[in-house]
């Protein structure tokens, strides 16, 4: 298929569409301010994500039922409090403090060039992020979703090939029309394999200024692009 | 709890906010003109709504695996074809008509009710429609959803408790914070039933000028109103 039979563009969400890491950090420390605590806000954010790909490991390997990101989430956020020593925090502040990945600012380019896509595709999230997370960050953030779908309806986690075909089934597409949009090479990759289409985007600080990875796109990806208008114009938005 | 802590309304879809059955008959016409077949279209529409609730049966008997309503609405419209002796259509001709579905007009206060009630609400769809039809019916007729969800997701039909309540958990919301907007009185008895509060629309002509059922509120429902508008009015948006 061609270009052009793309009707939909799926759209990994933490780091492509917003910046979870400046946004975590400043929630942590919100909180921190609110209920008096000191910590190294900045590499509780870092840990916290860096549980983030161990926590689905489980989920994905089938050695766990199925949990969704907000429990994981959870579940790594009473590890590090622990760790931390952080203690005597009610459950409504610990989940306040959860929902701190609901509250994630987008980056400034990415309402614009999202409205302009929308103008002519689908726009669906295919993230890892469950349907509440989702919905309410595009709630609070204007994020214009057709569709808010991704790893909790599909029941699989990124980068499981079952992820990214169930979503495309989901939108009653074959995996040719549909687009990633993605800050990622391995997730690109992955859905590059089962043929659908592929677009990067460069996030160069989403790890911070000490970011080694995804600096520079790793693949033959059908869009190479510095921001969500780029992306806009190259498809022709 | 109370009216004031609800935070998404749940939308039946057809029915409630859209026209089916004279954007079905209208669909049948162009096809019946394009390719020069005549029948009494309103009667083949009214057939081809008569066997949705038995199309579904079979699957929330579990007689069946789960089938989305675009592969139900398939096999009605194939058995009403050879019914009504049309013969020779190619599978994109049949495809295409049984998209009729995903291309219905809302009713006509619809769009302008929803976009008010969406500045103070997550307004989600619990439809038996799939989310494909869903999502294509929103992208033509430009309604404002947060969350295209519904039986799809939760892989079970309305009226099951587990419809209504696995929606609810997408959400992440107990059934007291979201109410069900719908045009059936026993769309909303079983949402109720399960803790959601309830607003009842009138849709007088939903079934032609013959209809019989759903003409008055039949439960102690939390609103009644006319219209979507009414409803953004009577829950001060």
């Amino acid at each position: 298929m061609a270009l052009e039979d793309v009707k939909a563009l799926f759209f990994d969400v933490f780091g492509t569409v917003v910046d979870w890491r400046m946004s975590v950090i400043r929630e942590l420390g919100v909180f921190g301010s609110e209920h008096d605590v000191e910590a190294d806000w900045t590499e509780f954010a870092d840990d916290w994500r860096g549980l983030y790909q161990p926590s689905m490991d489980a989920v994905r390997r089938g050695d766990r039922e199925w949990r969704n990101l907000d429990t994981l989430h959870r579940e790594s956020l009473i590890t590090l409090l622990s760790r931390h020593s952080i203690q005597g925090c009610t459950e409504d502040q610990i989940n306040h403090l959860n929902r701190a990945w609901h509250r994630l600012d987008p980056w400034p380019d990415s309402v614009e060039g999202m409205t302009r896509l929308r103008t002519k595709y689908i726009l669906a999230t295919l993230s890892n992020g469950n349907i509440a997370l989702l919905v309410n960050m595009a709630k609070r953030a204007g994020l214009p979703w057709d569709a808010v779908i991704g790893a909790e309806p599909a029941r699989a986690y990124k980068p499981l090939p079952q992820c990214y075909l169930r979503n495309a089934e989901y939108l009653a597409l074959e995996p040719g029309q549909c687009m990633l949009v993605a800050a990622h090479n391995d997730d690109l990759a992955a859905a590059n394999a089962l043929g659908f289409r592929t677009a990067f985007v460069h996030r160069p600080s989403e790890y911070g200024p000490n970011q080694t990875k995804d600096l520079e796109a790793e693949g033959d990806w059908d869009i190479v692009a510095d921001s969500m208008p780029e992306i806009a114009d190259k498809l022709g938005c």
